[in-house]
């Protein structure tokens, strides 16, 4: 058995393959230029409006390089993105050939590009020689010339394996890169007041056309997620205005140089998100059609979920499309209103998009854009949590692919992150909000003190230095792990000493000047519980003092719902969790949710639901962080997860949780893992990779073709071989 | 007399004035930006050169702010490079107006600018608000919204004053910044082989024009500051290829898109230095006429000297013309081949630029640009020394400038540039060469140890530090005063005990392992000489043991020249230096030099002195190092220097030197101060500031029109006030 896994292994190592023949880059740089684009397409009524944290740019000059020993001599071609020289072993090629021959032999192929506006970026195509994330860039070769014409010693130089994507041809520039769009039309319309409200039938997100405008003046659109927004011209999030001057131009007013003008249909050239407009024209102007161009990122819905309940069955489709929309060239929070890259809402985007499209691109750019470039001046969009997520993101994506290059390539922006972090610690080694810093937490509809040293905050401080202990660990950077390893350790045994109320059997909240607070809230609790941080008993202490009580603050975003629920999960209680997100989802969706919100307060009502940050359609309609079910049924009912990295080995803890029947399928690097299962039977086949079906507790197998060994009383693992379906007939008692 | 100066000093506050109503950006991101431009340009034999160090960028997302109080409602209009939105008291508006009408009362007002490929930048003009340095720039604003609409305290934000230059029109955009051109024509030609060589009688900078362009084929051109370098077509350092089609279309075929056809006569897009040009076309092509646009930075030649010496005249127009042709868009070394802004290079050209132009806007310009942005990854050039120079380099334009708002600008980068500085000490607290770090100290005709503790590097470090400590108190920065004064202390008293060797009667080169070496070296001591960190009795050991002992290596760089030259005159050395000034500069220019060099080594012979760097034409013949002679005759000889900042005071120490009378012109802020001396009388006038003339120990004043005051025996001030002569009839003895 054990040779068989080794080698097993090793196919796996294909995973993160290098990408022959295809653009490069300065890891992070094309991650960081493209995020810039989409964080700054946000607008407010016509406003740009890009975040409030440094927005960082790529490196203007990178060399690329690449040692070379070639049978015969070899000529090869050169796509580049901004002004470049070659050096052949250290002598400067004239001008800037597309084409150029390195002869037979041992080489040293050096290519350095400038470029202010986008990314430096080379392709590099030969019979052999091809550019691909083997290639090393540096922006700094120090390599220069003394008097004699010696080169200088460059062997300090920091080379990094370079960035790429899936831009395989020399035209495809990454410079240029678009998501794909399709027309979509309008599904109802109606006359309102003096001009027309169109209805697209559920939440989308694009470019609206208008088709055969006549007349001149004025054409004002307004978007809404609800009708309510779109009618409400003066409080409407998104607006656009258009000026028809009657020879046929037509000016965006709002963002000047964004419009495009298509055989009299008129494209917008800013997208919006909306299910909703409503376009009122000045008495002289007529408009004959109105459509639109939906924009998506194309994926394939390599997870599936169907079950006996035709609720869950809707919540997870509701929740894929929610992903859907929201996965855009990044992970973003919401189509709406922010269209911005958060720290918080994207850990959930990856987690979620680890059993729905296994997209690892979209994790690996994000993680990117989130970081940016040193120096570090604040948190992670200004937020303590959210630069804590971030870490956790790092580990989280290793272990569903064991993608070890891209830690190598984030490795050194982990550090000096941490080192921010660790520059800011009080005197017990905890971190507490100082200025500058947003202490977020959650949206609470109830007093959150942010003061002094949070226990939710220390909790997610403690992982994170575990993270980057793991993460020196697996880069044999044995000193690394031993620091991160003793600060995780010391902050560690702080914990309990520090938070835990045996009168509360809870952590509290906040301890100020050493003092522990009253209050207890759900976040650090149920962060610990799925941390694993507490013993069995404190647990499930935890489960009843703080989870199942109702007097303690209510959760009232998806977003920590998503913990608050996953703790129950690893509590056993999945049966509780079924009805909750039927509850929580399914009132979404009585309430006529086409796509999962940013808040929901089942106690609200009406437009209630729409307002958020004191404007009455503030809120959004469309959140990543809405989509949780899609990672709770993966990971807690259809039970897939990985054991080792890139699921080299799996565990499936398949439970119904009180559903008749369930089927499903998890993704998996290069693969896909099935579970089928019913009262009776469990049905699981795997394409890549083995591991194990655990049956809960109270289930026996009574027939099983494969190996079935028994772990504890009443707890068996079923094993799971490659391409072999499994089938466990069990009864339950 | 206290007040009157008071007053005075009150008057000299407006030397660096607010630049009203002009183009405003983050201070320093227009300046790295120019710079990349300019440093870019480089080229070697036809290929693209950049400079090997990181090269930074501009932050892509700046935000503007002023808090305005307004009499009534005022129409200000904006022109802006990059996308850009407008709040007004925290209230978004609609769009990118130009125009937007401020109401009367109190009101913040914040512009954010977006800009990935130049500098984020905004000119608001109205009747009272206008964009001046006196606005707030920010990269990171902080502002975030909680769940209830409100803003987050702000307060932490880091603002900086607004960068700015001389772009006072809406027009005058600073992206389209273009140095000024004049047309130039060749003054020779001679038909050599099977081309022309043409001959612009001096060295010179621009692009070259070709008129009456026929045929097809291709054109060569070889550049040439000597006419042995244009004519040697396989060694000759900058080249140019084109490809006439016979159909009228010219292509360059070093760089594509750099070409530009105007009526029959091709102008050259990319600017070359040189004085001669040969032209090779291919038998069926053929060129009617060469000439050139000349480029240059319009300066007004404010210093000026001029005495009874033809071969010194002549020596000062040529360092004059030398740092005309360096000083650009910045200040570089040479204009043949680096092309670059390197800093030991540049703080020479601000000491003579001192003395010439008085041109501040450089000099801040290229301190920006040298410093880059954090993080630091390299010392400044990758060069340790050069990094030291830059620190000296700030301290000195306060001195001679009195702009504290560059110090409270820059000062963050200082400190930031210290504290990697401070990360590369050794136990003793002293820097030696580390991996990745070029210690340069100078080109050498012998072999430099670079290796463990050299006592030059020591020397700058300690004035590096003691910069610190009156950048930090000039701010007001206590503590950060004490840290560096501490420090800085702490190093000084240990230079004497680590490097003086009393045998040697002098500093030795380096100590390793706590071992002097036996080597002296010129260069520490020197420094120490004219930073007066030794003794009167060991700076007169130094005179004899190492700067007039011609057993230590010599230097044959203009530029060690330059401080060995200061060390000799600020040791009363005029006459020596005088006729070192004369055989060593004299012998450039009767080498044929038509501005001064890189190197130069008397012994050589013909085309040796264009060597360099292991190639036949390495050496730069235009090296902004080579034009020391109009600092020294500046501030040595008509002796002028400032004694507080900006020549709020001055001093006047005129010395002949050997020369029958000398007479000339020194730039002050706002003025300047001319200064007559011959064998009998002394003529001072300033039309700035207040000072006084010290007449040297063998001079005794016979007649003046002002106050003499005897300081010790045999030496007297002579005041000298605002716009009034002082004419000094004089002994010597």
């Amino acid at each position: 058995m054990k040779n068989k896994w080794i080698i097993f292994s090793m196919v796996l190592g294909c995973i993160a393959p290098l990408n022959a023949q295809t653009w490069i880059w300065y890891p992070g740089d094309y991650e960081i230029w493209l995020g810039n684009q989409m964080n700054n397409r946000r607008t407010e009524r016509g406003a740009f409006f890009p975040p409030f944290w440094k927005t960082d740019s790529h490196y203007v000059v990178i060399e690329f390089s690449k040692q070379l020993d070639l049978a015969q001599d070899e000529e090869i071609s050169l796509a580049v993105e901004g002004m470049y020289n070659i050096k052949l072993d250290g002598k400067l090629q004239f001008g800037m050939p597309d084409k150029f021959v390195v002869p037979a032999g041992k080489h040293k192929l050096n290519i350095k590009v400038w470029n202010q506006q986008t990314p430096p970026a080379l392709y590099v195509a030969g019979k052999t020689v091809k550019s691909d994330s083997s290639w090393k860039v540096t922006y700094e070769d120090k390599e220069w010339i003394d008097e004699s014409g010696k080169a200088s010693d460059t062997s300090t130089t920091v080379y990094m394996d370079a960035g790429s994507w899936n831009f395989n041809t020399p035209a495809a520039r990454p410079s240029l890169f678009r998501l794909a769009r399709e027309p979509r039309q309008v599904v109802a319309y109606e006359s309102v007041k003096n001009g027309t409200l169109y209805d697209f039938g559920k939440e989308t997100f694009g470019y609206l056309d208008l088709a055969g405008i006549t007349g001149k003046g004025r054409i004002h659109i307004y978007y809404g997620e609800s009708k309510e927004e779109a009618l409400d011209i003066d409080a409407c999030e998104t607006l656009d205005r258009l000026d028809v001057s009657g020879d046929g131009r037509i000016t965006d007013l709002a963002l000047s140089d964004t419009t495009l003008l298509e055989e009299n249909t008129y494209i917008l050239k800013s997208s919006k998100a909306f299910r909703y407009v409503y376009v009122v024209c000045d008495p002289d102007v007529g408009v004959d059609k109105v459509a639109m161009q939906y924009e998506y990122m194309p994926e394939k819905y390599r997870g599936t979920f169907e079950c006996s309940d035709p609720q869950l069955n809707e919540i997870w489709k509701v929740g894929a499309y929610t992903m859907h929309l929201t996965t855009r060239e990044f992970f973003i929070d919401g189509i709406k209103r922010d269209r911005w890259v958060w720290s918080g809402d994207a850990i959930q985007s990856y987690l979620m998009n680890y059993y729905l499209f296994f997209d690892t691109e979209t994790v690996k750019r994000t993680i990117w854009l989130l970081r940016g470039k040193d120096p570090v001046t604040a948190h992670v969009n200004t937020i303590m949590d959210y630069t804590f997520f971030w870490f956790l993101s790092v580990y989280d994506y290793y272990m569903y692919t064991a993608d070890r290059r891209f830690v190598a390539q984030i490795y050194p922006s982990m550090c000096s992150l941490m080192q921010y972090v660790l520059g800011r610690t009080d005197d017990d080694g905890m971190v507490e909000g100082m200025a500058g810093d947003w202490v977020f937490v959650d949206w609470a509809d109830g007093y959150l003190d942010k003061k002094g040293q949070l226990s939710f905050e220390q909790v997610l401080f403690c992982k994170s230095l575990e993270t980057m202990a793991l993460c020196a660990g697996l880069l044999n950077k044995e000193q690394d792990q031993l620091f991160y390893a003793k600060l995780a350790s010391d902050l560690r045994a702080k914990l309990e000493p520090a938070f835990w109320n045996d009168m509360k059997q809870a952590f509290v909240h906040n301890r100020i000047g050493g003092k522990q607070s009253d209050e207890v809230t759900r976040y650090s609790n149920m962060f610990a519980v799925f941390y694993d941080y507490l013993s069995s008993e404190k647990k499930q202490q935890i489960k009843k003092s703080v989870l199942m009580n109702d007097t303690i603050l209510k959760i009232t975003t998806p977003y920590m719902r998503f913990y608050e629920l996953e703790a129950l999960c690893a509590l056993g209680e999945q049966k509780m969790v079924m009805e909750e997100m039927k509850n929580y989802w399914g009132g979404m969706l009585d309430e006529g949710a086409t796509s999962f919100w940013e808040k929901y307060n089942p106690s609200e009502k009406g437009v209630e639901h729409l307002a958020m940050y004191g404007r009455p359609y503030g809120k959004s309609l469309c959140h990543a962080w809405g989509a949780s079910p899609i990672y709770l049924l993966g990971k807690y009912y259809l039970g897939v997860k990985p054991v080792k990295p890139g699921y080299e080995e799996f565990s499936i803890t398949p439970v119904l949780g009180g559903l008749k029947w369930m089927k499903g399928t998890v993704p998996v690097p290069g693969g896909s893992i099935e579970v089928y299962m019913d009262s009776r039977q469990v049905k699981v086949k795997a394409d890549r990779g083995c591991g194990y079906v655990y049956l809960s507790s109270q289930k026996i197998p009574e027939c099983v073709n494969g190996r079935v060994e028994k772990i504890t009383a009443g707890k068996y693992r079923i094993w799971v071989e490659t391409k072999e379906e499994v089938l466990i007939r069990y009864c339950s008692f």
